[in-house]
């Protein structure tokens, strides 16, 4: 496989570029395409990120900094995707354009002229710190609120297995700048709105067990959303409400998104592989964190899923 | 004042010891009880650590691998107790009798021989981290255990804004062992029982607000803790409720001890002084979390702290 190195010997020897980051846009796409977007500006290079989907408004932040560029894009770097699907609107323009793909996902099919996976990294935001680190660009606060972020976000702070001692080394080091760490933990961990703790509440009272206590499973309605008056992004945490159950070795979380499809989360503890688990519905991610779509009735989605996990647990 | 090398110094020259904690065991006093003791004993030394009040359950596993050793005690070490009132059922026995105090808490009262304050360190098992290095005992996974715990419980799994950089390079440190740090965070953070989701859901249903929104106080009775069968150190999460809330500042939690006694847990954000705040009522802390004891009825005591909080907000 191609070396760290020599991607940033690639990326040094190019200009103009385009920085692709994932649907559904989450701490870790982000945080990577804003922070090489940045030490890219730095090099005296055009760059810019493009985004699939409305940017939640607790990530708006992440673009400060980042100038406005105008130039004919030449070289396509994609930043913490799995798989083309994930392009969303952007897929038919990017899937088969993409020279670099950077990503921490071990079962990523992306097609590029060079592909750069490394699965032990808790975030992609790790790999990225270490290509600025490479290509020797000052880490300012801005570069390390971006980085903070991702690993941040795909860590739970820290909490998850997927935590590495060098997950802490990169954090230490970003520490010494003037970044904003401990307002980006509150804003992504600890601020909840008053809608979203009656939202919680509902999906509280959705809560199911099966397989003798071992799965969870809750799910969330449009209307639920409605009454509340939240959106889809402010909504995310959810999904890690039914693995904190104890004895839970299995959380499930279906969403509502209109026309009968439901977005499947799955958190697990313990050794249960959730991407395994969601691979069967055509889904994918993490070992402890994966998610896939189903359609149907909101009943037949959660049966569907409740006699696969069973076989299962 | 003194040097943890001094410290060092003074321990070596030393056998026979007390490791005493403070009541209300937490996961940094027993962390740093602990994980000094074994390192004593792996010095040769005699060593065992004296609590205050029964251990939580949760926090048992922290005197794994302490032998249990018959001899008279001649050098006490108190860890990460501010004050003699702290030693609860031990007070008498030990408030003039410390040979040396180690804390972090900058508003310390301890009388000892020696004492050594670190008020940056955002745990008292980050300075016995330290210690133990200087004596160059090898950090054992137990010994990692117990570091991690006291750190990770009293920076909220690094969340809070007393970690700093080297809390992080510690953990970093610690991560190279083969220690049960993701464990442990599942156990401190994200397991939750069904009665304690219960519980969860009455202590909402207490939520005032005041200030315009920028103080928020729940509070739980001794009722609530029977009819959700939970003990003290089970409910001890419930203090981060309120400053979750979007907007709130001070978040105040009142629960329920008996006899018209009341504790009250009080979490900041944004440089509003939670130990000040406590401060006025005989108690004290940190100055984003602090805690103290009123007396009176429910009602009543609320009425006190919410004034007090107003004309602070």
């Amino acid at each position: 496989m191609i070396t760290l190195n020599n991607i940033a010997d690639i990326i040094m020897a190019n200009d103009n570029f385009e920085i692709i980051t994932h649907v559904y846009p989450d701490g870790d796409t982000l945080g990577c395409g804003y922070a090489l977007c940045l030490a890219l500006q730095h090099l005296g290079k055009h760059a810019t990120v493009v985004t699939a989907g409305v940017l939640p408004k607790k990530f708006l932040f992440l673009t400060e900094g980042v100038r406005q560029q105008t130039f004919q894009a030449e070289y396509v770097i994609s930043v913490d995707i799995a798989a083309a699907s994930l392009l969303g609107k952007n897929q038919e323009r990017y899937e088969n354009n993409i020279n670099i793909c950077i990503d921490h996902h071990s079962a990523n099919s992306i097609k590029a002229d060079h592909i750069y996976i490394d699965s032990n990294a808790a975030a992609a935001c790790e790999i990225i710190y270490d290509l600025i680190q490479i290509m020797k660009v000052p880490v300012t606060d801005q570069i390390a609120n971006c980085i903070y972020t991702g690993i941040s976000t795909d860590t739970g702070c820290f909490r998850y297995s997927n935590t590495t001692s060098k997950t802490h080394m990169i954090a230490a080091e970003l520490m010494k700048t003037d970044c904003s760490w401990h307002k980006i933990n509150q804003t992504m961990f600890e601020t909840k709105t008053k809608e979203f703790i009656q939202f919680e509440r509902m999906v509280y009272d959705t809560m199911e067990f099966f397989a003798g206590g071992k799965g969870a499973i809750v799910n969330t309605t449009l209307a639920m959303q409605k009454q509340s008056n939240l959106s889809d992004d402010q909504i995310e945490g959810i999904a890690s409400i039914p693995r904190q159950i104890e004895g839970v070795l299995m959380g499930i979380t279906v969403r509502e998104k209109g026309d009968g499809i439901y977005k499947v989360s799955v958190r697990t503890n313990e050794g249960v592989n959730a991407s395994d688990f969601c691979g069967r519905f055509d889904g994918g991610g993490h070992a402890a964190a994966a998610g896939c779509s189903l359609t149907g009735t909101l009943q037949s989605v959660k049966e569907r899923l409740i006699q696969e996990a069973e076989l299962l647990l």
